[in-house]
């Protein structure tokens, strides 16, 4: 398996990271990464009833927008919010984010 | 003319919201209400090369969303941003937009 790419933190456009949370399953695959330190691609999906080529997909969309970078690790590919490199492009807007799926899950109510 | 539909603020959704901010014309209509107390319809979109109907879908995204809201005042339609729902109901989301806004424009750079 080759490293699968990530724009640096200084490529990350604000419109590509607001499409990239804008679907609710996506959010809640960004809730779920808020909460752990990392998770593998096929254990974050759990209880997601989505086909499992669209989650690969929401993992695409979310990686190549800077919000999340996935990593090798043995046989696993390991998936963590890029927390860091998002706060130093726009600060405080992950946080925002973090916040509001806390207060009213990704649509609401 | 007819007071358009605007979703009550706790009916707002973080999904529709995002999506409404997730495009760069968009973005650029909500960086530029940022700095006005309400802007004809007519006048927002001065310089942005969008067709006419394209526009009207944008500001019709932002108000359904609950980014926006469309005033009708005499003849005009005037635009405002909703700053005050908005940072009821997800605090701190659009104030790290528009700062990441001014600092990098809609796609980065």
């Amino acid at each position: 398996m080759r490293e699968p790419f990530h724009p640096p933190t200084e490529s990350i456009s604000l419109a590509s990271v607001m499409h990239a949370m804008s679907d609710p399953v996506r959010l809640e695959i960004v809730a779920r990464l808020a909460g752990s330190d990392g998770e593998n691609c096929g254990g974050i999906g759990d209880g997601i009833d989505v086909h499992k080529s669209t989650m690969s997909h929401h993992y695409r969309v979310l990686r190549e927008a800077g919000v999340t970078r996935t990593t090798l690790e043995g046989r696993s590919r390991v998936v963590r919010l890029r927390h860091d490199d998002l706060e130093a492009r726009f600060p405080g807007l992950l946080t925002s984010v973090l916040a509001a799926l806390r207060r009213t899950g990704p649509t609401g109510g």
